[in-house]
C-alpha cells in the first residue's frame, strides 16, 4: 500500500485466516468416512446436515489448493483438497459431465446439474489443484469442465429452464461476473491466449452491457441488448455481487496493464457501496430495487458476510491501486462493521447471516450456501493487499 | 358461536372486507386496457410492476365470484370475476392444458407451467365462477383442470423437476391440503361421490402420513412412507401451512359428519399456535426446524400476514366447533397481534411482510405473492363464523 496507512491491518488478516478460520475447517470439516467435506457446521461446529453441495465442496478444495500455493506448501492442505477432489471425481458428475447441483454424504446424486455455477467452481477446484500437484487428471477434469460451461453458456439450465423463451429475454451478470475470475484462476491451464481474448470481451459485455450509465451501478439482469427492464429481475440490484466482481475487473486490469478498467471498477465500486450502505442501521443491504419498489426477495434488508467481505477486498485493491482515499475511508468503514458484527466473539469462524439491525439471524458457520470460501478468500487477499 | 363470546367482532370482519379490503382491489386492480389485474400495488395502492402471476390473477376471480355468491349477487363483482377469467382463457394456458406459472400484461407467457398451484387456483376460479353464472365453458375448464392436476399429481413439476428420482424420494404436504380445500369447492362441479371418497383419503393421508406423533406436528415433506427424513426439507415446519389445512379439514369434518376430524384438526392447530408462536416478540415464525436446526429459508423469523389470518379462521372455527376455550385464548392473542400489526391505520388493504419484530418489511399491498385473497377470504371466513 503506497501510503502505508492500513498495511498494519496485514498481520490482523494473517492470524485469523491462520489461528482461526482454517483450524475450524479442518477441525470440523472433514468426513473421514466417505470423503468430501461436512459444510453444514453449528455455531461450535458440530454437523447439523450431512448433504454435500457441490459448490461448496469445490469452493473448498480451491481454497485448500490455493493455501498450498500461494501461503505454504503444508502436506495437511493438499491431502484436504485431494481428499474432497476424488470425493467430486468420482460422484460429481453425470454422464455428460455436467455437474450435479448436490450429493448425499455418501455421494449419490440429489438435485441435477441445473446450475453451471456448479460446473464453474469444479472447474476452479481443479484447476488450482492441477497446479498444486501436476496431476494431469485433474487437469483434464479442469478444462473439459471449462470448455463445457462455455458451450453451456447462453442456456445455462439447460431443460430446467422455466422461462418461455422469446417472450422477454434477459441476461445474467452471474456467469460473466464469474467466468472473469475463473478465466484468471485457468490461465496457466487452459492456455493464455484464449484467455486473453476471453476477458477482455468479459469485461465489456460488464461495463457495455450490465452498466448502467445513468445510475452507475451494475444491474443483475438486462435484455440481450443491455437495456434496461422494467421487472422484478430487470430492476434488481446486488450489491455485493457487484461489488465482488469490480475485484475480478481490477485484476484483469492488473493481469492485463489496464489502468483505465481499475479506474472505472473503481468508480462503480464507491458509487455501489454508498447506494447500498443502510444509513440507518450500518452494513450493506443484500438486494434493492433500482426503482426503490419492493424486491421479490424477502431478505432484501439482511446483512451477508460475503457482500462485506468481498467490498473489503474491492476496496482495499482499489485503494492500493489508485490511492484513492474515498475507497480508504469506506475501507474502514465496512472494515469496522465487518468485524464487529461478524466475528463470533466465543467460537470459530464468522457469523454469515445478520438480521438489517446487524444481530445474527442464523448462528451457523456453515450451511447449503456458506462454506469455506469467502472468509479464508477474503482473510487471504486482505492480508496480502495490506502487506505489501 | 355457542357461547357467544366472540360474535361481538363479526361486524368489525364485515365492515373491514367490505369497507376496505374490496374497495381497495376494484379501485386499484382491474387492468382496463388487457383485461385481468394489477396485482403489484403500492402502499398507496399504486402498480409498480404489470406482470400477471397465474396464483394471484384465479385467486381474485375466485374470491369475487365467492362473494357474489355468498355475500350478495353485485353485478361489479361478477363482471370483474369474468374479466380475470376470460384473460386467463385466453392466455393462461399451454397447448396442453397447463396453466402457466405467470405472463405479461397483455397475456404472454413468461413461465413455464412447472407449479401445478396455478392449476389448483385456476380449477378454484372456474368452478366458483361456474356457480355464479352457470356458464358450462368454465365448467369445462374447471374439471379439465381438475382431472389433469390428478393426473399430475405424483409428479407434478414434469420435465422441471430437479429432484434426481430414487436418491431420497419425499412427498410435499402443499398439494394435499389445496386438494382438501379444492375438491370442497368443486363438489358440486365435478360430481359429489368422488369427491367424497377423495377428501377421506386426503384427510387419512395427512393426518397418518404428514402428522408427526411424536411431535405432534405436521411436517412439510415426509417419505412416501410417511417417515421423518432428517435434512432440510424433512426438517421444516410451517406453521402458517399447517394451520390453514387445519381449517380445511375441519370443513371436511363438517360436510362429512366426522367429529373426530375435528377434534383432531383442533389439537394439532393447538400444539402448531403455542410451538409456532415467538415467545419474545410476538406473532408465528415463517418457518421453522423440526430439530431447532437453521433453516435453509433465510425470511424464518418474518411474520406474514397469510400465516396470522389462516390462523385465526382456524381457531374462530376450532372454538366454534369444539367450545375449547384455548382455541378462544388463542383466538384473541393472534387477533390482538394481527390487527396491530398487519392493519395498515393510513392507507387501505393490509401489510403482507413484517420483520421478526413486527414491523413492515415491505409496504407493498400486493406483490407477487400477495394479492386479493387470503385478507378478504379470511375477513369472510370470520365474519361468517363469529356471527353464527
Amino acid at each position: 500500500m503506497e501510503t502505508g496507512e492500513l498495511n498494519h491491518y496485514a498481520a490482523r488478516y494473517k492470524a485469523e485466516l491462520l489461528d482461526n478460520i482454517i483450524p475450524f475447517w479442518t477441525k470440523h470439516s472433514p468426513d473421514m468416512e466417505h470423503g468430501g467435506y461436512f459444510t453444514c457446521l453449528s455455531r461450535e461446529g458440530d454437523v447439523f446436515d450431512t448433504d454435500k453441495f457441490i459448490w461448496l465442496q469445490a469452493r473448498q478444495v480451491w481454497l485448500f489448493a490455493m493455501l498450498y500455493n500461494e501461503v505454504s506448501p503444508k502436506t495437511e492442505w493438499l491431502h484436504l483438497a485431494i481428499d474432497g477432489a476424488e470425493f467430486l471425481k468420482k460422484h460429481g458428475r453425470d454422464t455428460s459431465g455436467n455437474w450435479y447441483f448436490s450429493l448425499t454424504r455418501e455421494g449419490k446424486p440429489l438435485v441435477q446439474p441445473y446450475n453451471i455455477f456448479s460446473d464453474c467452481f469444479a472447474a476452479m477446484a481443479f484447476g488450482e489443484l492441477y497446479k498444486a500437484c501436476k496431476s494431469n487428471e485433474y487437469r483434464q477434469i479442469a478444462v473439459d469442465t471449462f470448455h463445457n460451461i462455455l458451450k453451456r453458456r447462453t442456456a445455462t439450465k439447460g431443460i430446467y429452464e422455466k422461462q418461455v423463451p422469446g417472450t422477454r429475454p434477459m441476461m445474467n451478470f452471474a456467469l460473466p461476473m464469474i467466468l472473469c475470475n475463473l478465466s484468471l484462476i485457468l490461465e496457466d491451464v487452459v492456455g493464455n491466449q484464449s484467455i486473453e481474448q476471453q476477458v477482455t470481451e468479459l469485461a465489456n459485455t460488464i461495463l457495455s452491457t450490465f452498466y448502467q450509465k445513468e445510475s452507475g451501478l451494475i444491474l443483475e439482469n438486462v435484455s440481450p441488448e443491455g437495456h434496461f427492464v422494467d421487472s422484478f429481475e430487470g430492476r434488481l440490484l446486488n450489491p455485493g455481487h457487484s461489488n465482488e466482481s469490480m475485484w475480478f475487473l481490477m485484476d484483469i486490469g492488473t493481469r492485463f496493464k489496464r489502468p483505465e478498467l481499475i479506474q472505472q471498477a473503481t468508480d462503480i465500486l464507491l458509487r455501489t457501496t454508498e447506494y447500498g450502505w443502510d444509513k440507518q442501521h450500518g452494513g450493506l443491504f443484500y438486494f434493492l430495487d433500482i426503482k426503490g419498489h419492493p424486491t421479490q426477495q424477502l431478505e432484501w434488508d439482511q446483512k451477508l458476510w460475503w457482500v462485506h467481505l468481498e467490498t473489503l477486498i474491492a476496496l482495499a485493491k482499489a485503494y492500493k491501486l489508485t490511492g484513492n482515499t474515498a475507497c480508504r475511508d469506506w475501507f474502514e468503514t465496512v472494515q469496522d462493521y465487518s468485524w464487529k458484527h461478524f466475528k463470533d466473539p466465543d467460537y470459530g469462524e464468522w457469523f454469515g447471516y445478520l438480521n438489517r439491525q446487524g444481530e445474527p439471524l442464523l448462528t451457523l458457520k456453515g450451511g447449503k450456501w456458506k462454506g469455506c470460501f469467502h472468509v479464508p478468500r477474503a482473510m487471504f487477499q486482505l492480508w496480502r493487499i495490506l502487506e505489501a
